[in-house]
């Protein structure tokens, strides 16, 4: 009979069921006091669940005087110097709930680099750099869990890490920041503008007094790089993701779909590319505002919640929704990856970790097919209609549906394609912009089918 | 250095990368099926993510002549000896998708306990004899993954295992039966009668020839069994669940609903009951029509969708919604096991398995709190709303809302509670039904809140 051996299981030495499994957590902010609150209150759950108790080694923040009497650091040792708490001996996993990017990322591999397991909450540090600390983990042999990156407590890391890994995943579309999903919302149910509905989530504090990582797209972006990356088993960082805002939304384009019966959501979309044999010929994953059916799930998905759609193969449509942000539930994802590590300590084995093999060709926006929704004030004249399709047609681009409404001199022309090239789509837009009878190009929406 | 012992990794020996991990698979129905295929089609992705091919060592049929020239057991060991196979020295790990109670008991029983991982989609076995199976696969050192067994592909097993181990589960409720769902969205959105809907489940193939088991609520049971065992880290068996099914709806029932903005939805409710200060009472598990606010996210959940709300302390709401049943759905929540499975197989450890530690009192339903929805025809003469209103003072349950219309010499009454024991509550209905002025209590139903 062979004995399993400790490279089997990582480079690192197990601990035995009943011992104590140290952790550094690294940050102080509002998730790290939320863990060390449910570090403190549940646990005995928490140890029953992984078979020895959590001890917390220390925090490290920027500012020790700052947090020495806050009552979740009570009888806590703290330190501003994180490098020295990660490489304590009885410290065995490290959380990192930081934020930023180049500072985390030192701290976050050596702390793989000497063997510890690391649990991070840091969007941009695993958009930037998963597949350099994916690496650092696998040498060394330790997990590296990351669940509390995407969505908070919405599982949809671990649903494509493992409930997905017999599956093969098409699509997923994700309603992914809570910020913007607020605007939007509030935009819809109350007619408001742009501006108003983000200055209405700024008093409320859903949005932060600089919003623009958030109603630019930015940090739905690097959601997106995370879940193509998982889910089509390839490595795609922030820069392959297109990326386009809410800033652009009027109330006008919020009403004119609603009377389509529509909602306009800001999606993160993953989408594995076809070709005609089926075979995969490519991933690509972007964020920009959807026009979504009032029919599909996301479509209700209200006030700050997030929602991630995901269209696999077998399993057909999944969806999973809940906070994506917030104190509590981040805190609630970073404890349960904390309990998967540290049971792994005691128990042996590796999560499954970000896995590439697949390593499809990453492409551009420009190569997907998308729908567009064009809303157009034209010349009211006779031609004009069947001058602006003839241009579709010559792009090769067939149209859904086309919708005219007259006001005196003008019309409001709208125009829905059926799937086509973004490139053929983006520079027919291009043209009915210098196009004599087109007044303006109102508003520009890729459709969600 | 001390080295991982093949005790902490479980009692068998595990396998190098790249080695091959023999799979049995018992059973041949639409899940069996549905597994061969997507292990036919998925093998090379199937073996990146587990570090090793997956190799079909045999199928255990009750008829080889009935299977043996089926498409998907081209070149596959077909058996009527389901024991032989188990037992042979190259299977590493076995799926279950028989069905039934007593002989895959059997089957999974002698697995475990030869050093095989098991992988089920059984929920009735599961829900009967859960915790015999877990303390056999304990024991063995070896890994029982059920995810299959409730709502199919949706994750809502491996989140409680693993995505809420740092949280504490409050209240789960779930839509988990598609045949029920189909039925009362049909009578909902058509005005169908209960019968009529059911016909048409059947004829649509939503419903068994005989659809006892779904229609009684006994499926929702074991599922609501599994679910509550998993979340409440307590043993809660089948046999513990109170159940009422959908078979008493009628369609004045469903109508009566939707003018209060409400969905009568079958529920397996989950819930945790707690003390004043906030430690845990008990908990308790039951399945019943419910009626939900339409603006819960469950009331939208339609067709033959499964849908399961979850409560935690620190995640806030949650929501996974997708196929809660068919072939594919089920085999792709069984393919996600088996690769946990064989990955633990080579990279050792063991996944969290059911873990009763908590062992909290199950109580039954009529120590629950719940809020009455009571719709009944009265005598039309002054003082009966008095009187009845008095009864329910005179029982400590306070109304929330009473609604009177009259018809002639009788009255509509519909009364809504507080929340208020559910033994006080189902008294009070018998006291209504023996009253004088009482014509007749046309529905009970209870309030989701």
């Amino acid at each position: 009979m062979s004995v399993v051996s400790a490279e089997s299981n990582g480079n690192y030495p197990g601990k035995g069921v009943g011992e104590p499994v140290g952790v550094a957590i690294l940050g102080k902010g509002t998730v790290g006091t939320g863990v060390l609150r449910l570090l403190s209150e549940f646990s005995h759950n928490l140890e029953q669940r992984i078979g020895g108790p959590l001890e917390v080694r220390g925090v490290a923040v920027s500012n020790v005087d700052k947090h020495k009497d806050a009552p979740e650091a009570a009888g806590l040792y703290l330190t501003d110097n994180a490098l020295e708490l990660i490489e304590r001996d009885d410290v065995d996993v490290v959380v990192e709930v930081i934020g930023g990017i180049d500072y985390p990322r030192e701290l976050v591999l050596k702390a793989l680099r000497a063997g510890k397991s690391v649990v991070t909450a840091n969007k941009a540090l695993v958009a930037a750099h998963g597949s350099e600390l994916a690496d650092a983990a696998n040498e060394a042999g330790v997990d590296l869990y990351y669940e509390a990156a995407v969505a908070a407590a919405i599982p949809v890391v671990g649903m494509l890490r493992r409930s997905l890994a017999g599956d093969q995943v098409q699509r997923i579309s994700g309603i992914v920041n809570g910020t913007t999903n607020f605007i939007l919302d509030a935009m819809a149910s109350t007619g408001a503008s742009y501006e108003d509905a983000l200055a209405e989530a700024t008093r409320l504090g859903y949005a932060e007094a600089d919003p623009t990582a958030d109603v630019e797209g930015h940090d739905a972006a690097s959601k997106a790089a995370i879940l193509a990356s998982m889910g089509f088993h390839t490595r795609v960082t922030f820069d392959d993701v297109y990326c386009e805002g809410i800033t652009g939304i009027t109330a006008e384009d919020i009403a004119a779909a609603a009377k389509a019966n529509q909602t306009i959501k800001l999606l993160a979309i993953c989408e594995r590319l076809v070709n005609e044999d089926g075979t995969t010929r490519a991933v690509n994953a972007r964020v920009h505002p959807t026009l979504v059916p009032n029919e599909h799930p996301l479509a209700s998905v209200d006030k700050s919640y997030n929602a991630i759609f995901v269209e696999a193969e077998a399993a057909g449509r999944l969806m999973f929704y809940g906070n994506g942000a917030g104190g509590a539930p981040t805190a609630s994802a970073v404890l349960g990856d904390l309990v998967g590590a540290a049971r792994n300590k005691i128990h042996g084995g590796r999560a499954p970790a970000e896995n590439p093999y697949a390593n499809y060709d990453v492409v551009g926006f420009e190569e997907v097919e998308t729908r567009y929704h064009v809303n157009m004030t034209v010349n009211d004249r006779v031609g004009v209609l069947a001058d602006l399709a003839r241009m579709f047609s010559e792009a090769d681009v067939s149209l859904s549906a086309v919708r005219q409404e007259e006001s005196g001199n003008e019309a409001h022309l709208i125009v829905v394609t059926h799937k086509a090239r973004e490139k053929n789509l983006h520079e027919i837009v291009q043209r009915l912009s210098d196009h004599d009878d087109v007044i303006a190009v109102n508003s520009v929406l890729r459709l969600h089918d």
